[in-house]
Order: structure tokens, then C-alpha cells, then sequence
């Protein structure tokens, strides 16, 4: 099994864990959490192969990613009962799954296309688009939406691999790079609340001004 | 006429009219009939073809579909106002296009790449798939996340069709018992409130006890 | 370049624009606005492409696209808090942009298919996808669910490009005739509020005429 194979599994079984955690939140049935760990799981990948026109798509060409969404699926179902803190777990995962999908996305596109922007783009995409499918179809406010870095440690993710193959550098080694910078974006974002600034339409605008104290202390 | 075509023009017939029903509720014009039938319609066929990469999709290489699609938009548009439960009909003319796309979608599944599994996940995604973007873009809670069985209905369908097959009963008998199947247990569903058991966080949590009786009585 | 490429990027501008301009109503980051920028500049042309079969999709065989994109989202970002009505601007930019798109997506259609029901609907698809998805991921009330003409526009404008195709006409007069018909048709709701007759469930029931009042009060 290739590299880029190891990743994709790891990939598909993490977003599939945080879209079974999801069904968890929704207090769905065991079906419900196989949906959603299956649409989570590879909804990414989908999108990355219809564009670039590699179809059928990747699970329908070898269905050991579905089995492994099952499996999950089920895992969770029995497990998550056990776990004390779902949300938190779920946004972890989340954060390693989009590590490992903004290089095999980006690797995909490159190994493809060989455009680096391409590249970079697929990768973003992909490792994005399970989470706001996810979101969606549980009726739950867009990971986009929220003020912490995400697509940004995607994009971050998908140029360093995309950087690192340009250079020259062996497939393990940019991938490696790749997922470290990714996760550590991802990882200090949930962890210091690190944010990009942000846009602000009308700096210093009392009603700006209310709105910001008003979030902060949701928090 | 194949059997499998009349199947498919009655799936999308039947999604299209739940398509044109959603935009009676949100009182359209008659464009918005025409979108909505078309886009609930055809969408989860779309997808199917999508990914097992029979492109053009069916739609495109035969027009009909559309045609139908907006045929039954201005039926629905004219005639609607006369029908007295209109969100009752359109959770039952649901179901029969669930049950017949059940079976199609699996059998389109089947037909190109053999393999059981793949054959299962189309059959549920085409049968599903348009209800969801129905909900999605009509802004109405998903019905996924009703409690009652509806992705498991179109999983049994596609499951009993695909056995079906394998054991070697003829196309006929094959869909009949998928339409059968899937049509049995979500009509179970909407009649009997049929359900299965849902994941519970914390068994016997007072705040779980309370939701649930806050739920039962809204029914 | 051909008039169609420049329609094409010109669409896709506009699209971004509107996109950015949202991603700015949500206060997002950089790469917030590149990422709604990207994703309402490029979707509905995604959706026509796949749906024709024309894979890789445009923007992957061409990555100009996505640049544009990406200069448009900075440019956005940079610019918009000098802007007094951004909602305004958005939706005047969505109108310009259909317009481009309805006779974008239907001549693409035409070309490809020779079927002119399918260049209608790719036209319409084409030109509303982009707000469609916007508006989803947003999570702003669907532009489909609001009262004035929208998907009538690009309809009429993808109708009127093909009609002119097939009676001959150079493409550039087809073109200019499809995109002065959608844009006068959107434009004019936007300016005069114009409607088509909206589906009315129980005519002169005292609900309805409450809920009517209660609407035209909030304008």
C-alpha cells in the first residue's frame, strides 16, 4: 500500500468519525450515522475527482473506503456514548483529517494536472469540503463562518506539499511537511483562538463595537 | 419502453412533483415551480451518474426527463390549491419515488461496475439525494434528521434488489421486491411512526427526558 | 480570445465579487474571501461542465480562472469598507453577472449537445448555481426564495440566446440579445420590485392576506 493510499484511508476514516459524531449530536439512528459518516467521509474526495475528471470516483473504483465509513459509522455508534467531551473530540479530528486531505488533495491535482495553483486548489477543496458537507446536511452553523483559521490551514497544507514537490523533495518527506504545517494552523487555532484579521466594514463603528463584545462573550 | 426507463421517469415524476409541492409551501411563482421540480427531479440521478462517471448525464442525453420535470411544475402550480394536505401527499409521493429510485439507482450501480456494495450506495444515494437538496434549498429542516426511518428504507430497497439479482431472479422480480421492501418500511414509517432505536447520549438524562416529552407532545 | 472566453471571465469576475462582498457581510478573513470568491465565482460553470461530461472541468484546464478569483477576492477585501451599500452593489453585480452567465452556460450547452431544452436549462443552471451556493454556504436566506424575478431572468435569457442562435443569427447578436434580455427582466425587479403572479394557496383566505400585509409593511 503506497504512501498516498495510507493517507487517503486515514483521511476518509477521520472525516467519517467527525460526521458519525455529528449523527451522535443529532441523536440519530445506526443508518443516520453511517450516512453521515459516509457523506463526511468521502464527500471531499468526490468533489476532487469529478473535477478533475477521474471517474468513476475513487469509491466507487475501490469500495474499501466505504466499508472502512461503515465501520466507523458503527464504532461510534457504540462508542460515543463513552466519551465526555464529543464536540471537542470532533473538531480535533477534524483537524487532522484536514491535514491529511490538503496534501492528498494537493498531491492528486499535481500528479494530474501538474499546475501547482491546480494543485493547491484540489487540495484545499478537498480537505474542506467534507466538513462544510458535514455542517449542511446537519443543519449546523458552517465551520466556514467561524472566526478561527480552517480554510486557511488547508491552503497552508496544500501550497507547503506543492512547494516541497516543486523543490525536489521526496513524496514522504512533502507530504510530512505538508501535514505539519496544516495541523499545527488547525491545532493552535483551536487551541490560542488564533485568527487571520478579520474584515471590519467600519473600524471603530459603535454597533461594530457591541457586536465584537457581544461574541466574545458567548465564548 | 425498458422496464428500467419507466422506472426512472416515474422516480423523477414523483420527486419532481415533491419538488413542485416544497414550492407551493413557499408559495412561488410558477418559475420556482419549474426549479424546484426539476432540481428535486433529477438531482439524485445526477449525482449517481456523476460518480460512477456516466457522462454526459441522463438528462442531458435524453431531454425527456426535463420535459417531464416541467410538465409536472405547471400540474402541480394549476392544481395544488385543490388539494387539501398537500405536505401529507408530498411525504407519500416521496416515498414512492424513494422505493422506485431505491431500486433504479442500484441497478445502474450494478449494471456498470458488478460490484454489490457500490450497488447498495448508489441505490440509497439516488433515492435520497433529491429529497435532500429539496429541503436544502427550500430552507426546511432535512428529513434526515427526522426521527423516523427514511435513508434506511431506501438502503433495504437497494439491498433487497441487489440480493435479488445475485441469487438470479429475473430484472422484474428483483425490482419488485426492492420497491416492495423499501416502500413497506417507510410507509411503516409515516403510518406507524416506525423508528429505529435512536442514539442516546446519556441514557436517562433528565434533559434527555425532558426533549423527548417536549417531542412527543409537538406530534 | 473569443467573445465567449470573455464572457466567461467576465462572469466569473462578477460572480466573485458578489461572492467576496458576501464573505465581507460576515466579517471573514483573507482567505475567507478568496474562498467565497472562488466558490460562487466558479460553481455554476463547475455544475454545467460536469454535467456535459466536459471533464477536467474549465477551471482546472485553465487556471486563469482562479486567479481572477483570488485578485478579485483581495481586491474586495481591500476596497469594500469604502463602499456605502455593499448589498446593494452584490446584488446589482449577481444581475450583471446571471446575465453573462445565462448566454455563457447556453451556448456552451448548444455547442456541445445541439439539444436546445438542454442549453436552456445549462444556461439557467450556469447563472444561478453560483448565487445558489453562495447564499447556501453563507447561510443567507436562498435568493430562489425571495419574491422578485431571478431564475426567470436567466431563463428567458438563455432562451433568448438559443432562439437567436437557431434562427441564424451571428453569435454575437445572440449573445448581446440574451444578456440585454436577462439583465433588463433582473434589473427591472430589482429597480420596480417586478414579480411574476406568486402561487397562492387558499386565495383571499384572511392568512394569506395577513401574511401578505405583514410583508409589504417590512419593505
Amino acid at each position: 500500500m503506497s504512501l498516498l493510499t495510507m493517507l487517503d484511508y486515514a483521511g476518509v476514516a477521520l472525516f467519517a468519525a467527525t460526521g458519525a459524531l455529528a449523527a451522535s449530536r443529532k441523536q440519530l439512528d445506526l443508518i443516520g450515522f453511517l450516512f453521515f459518516a459516509a457523506a463526511t467521509g468521502v464527500g471531499g474526495g468526490t468533489l476532487r475527482d469529478l473535477t478533475l475528471g477521474q471517474v468513476p470516483v475513487f469509491w466507487v473504483k475501490d469500495p474499501t473506503y466505504l466499508i472502512i465509513c461503515a465501520a466507523v459509522g458503527i464504532a461510534v455508534f457504540l462508542t460515543a456514548h463513552r466519551i465526555e467531551w464529543r464536540y471537542h473530540l470532533l473538531v480535533w479530528l477534524d483537524a487532522v483529517g484536514l491535514s491529511a486531505y490538503s496534501v492528498m488533495g494537493a498531491a492528486k491535482g499535481l500528479a494530474i494536472t501538474g499546475s501547482p495553483t491546480i494543485a493547491i486548489v484540489t487540495g484545499t477543496m478537498t480537505a474542506t469540503f467534507g466538513g462544510i458537507l458535514r455542517d449542511l446536511i446537519a443543519n449546523e452553523p458552517s465551520i466556514l463562518l467561524r472566526p478561527e483559521i480552517y480554510v486557511t490551514a488547508a491552503l497552508a497544507g496544500a501550497s507547503a506539499y506543492t512547494a516541497a514537490q516543486l523543490l525536489g523533495l521526496p513524496p514522504a518527506a512533502s507530504s510530512a511537511a505538508g501535514i505539519f504545517i496544516a495541523f499545527a494552523l488547525r491545532g493552535g487555532a483551536l487551541r490560542y483562538d488564533w485568527t487571520l484579521p478579520r474584515y471590519r466594514a467600519r473600524p471603530g463603528r459603535p454597533a461594530d463595537e457591541a457586536l465584537r463584545k457581544r461574541r466574545s462573550k458567548k465564548r
